[in-house]
């Protein structure tokens, strides 16, 4: 039996509360799972998330804290109706993005990376046109150091609990 | 500043699917936590978490894997209306608690520990009788063992966010 996997960042808990305070309106998995920046998604059996434990601590070793900085809001339409606190792309995040989506079982992805915190998803078209007439203009900068990423399981009700902190850097 | 913490386990995900299924109507804190064993909250400024994040990390090397065992569902009644999976207590589990209390800053707790999952709570008295009667005689046995615990910290709209993992017995 598979279990669904996750591996993100959590930003510090006043990026979390910012944008839970856009998700509470937007974003249906507002209850699912806190505020957070998807490295990667895949289905594993409780043997290879074991592996996949010790390949994402050594990892984690192999690379350095960086920045993370927030610039404004964004959006993927036409693709699809997210909208999102948009990530400034940083050598240290692609590296660890690259290294994981290499290392880990699963799909590789299918496009480039974008970085990025969900804050609305699943509007209409309607919807999203106006609340992202409202948001695009916000003042969201912000910048802060990333030490840390989680190995999360998603449980039946949808939502994810976490298995794993990794601290980058760290034996 | 200071911030809510809480240090936690999380069942695994058969016990936390479990416990949701009753969570999900009984619980109105369903969304903010997977279900967990509260080991101690407190609140603790950034200097002082790093410190307690120290401090974790040496007791969680001096412990070992224990085994968790749920054997019922039982209720705090008369003292309050929370409705919870019963946890055995065993060695292992009052060893981490009290570790945990006597060297995490925070209040030292009232009362004698009572290892819990809970399942219901901010009940009436009659849908308390009404749903501890219905789920006092439920088949829960099962078996686990625990290798980890959880550092949380509370976010402003009363959720939960995992900071950091500690894994029993390891360095």
């Amino acid at each position: 039996m598979t279990m669904k996997y996750g591996i993100v960042i959590f930003p510090s808990k006043k990026v979390q509360d910012l944008a839970n305070s856009y998700r509470k309106r937007y974003d249906p998995h507002y209850a699912l799972i806190p505020p957070h920046v998807t490295l990667k998604t895949f289905e594993a059996s409780a043997g290879q998330i074991r592996e996949a434990s010790d390949t994402l601590s050594s990892i984690a070793k192999n690379h350095k804290d960086f920045d993370m900085s927030i610039k404004k809001v964004s959006s993927f339409q036409p693709v699809n109706n997210v909208i999102y606190l948009k990530i400034e792309p940083t050598d240290g995040l692609n590296q660890l993005h690259q290294e994981i989506n290499e290392k880990i079982i699963g799909e590789k992805p299918e496009y480039a990376f974008v970085p990025h915190i969900t804050i609305g998803q699943k509007l209409s078209n309607d919807e999203h046109s106006d609340v992202y007439g409202s948001l695009r203009m916000s003042d969201v900068g912000h910048e802060e150091t990333v030490d840390r990423f989680h190995l999360l399981y998603q449980l039946e009700n949808g939502s994810w609990s976490v298995y794993e902190t990794f601290r980058l850097g760290k034996d």
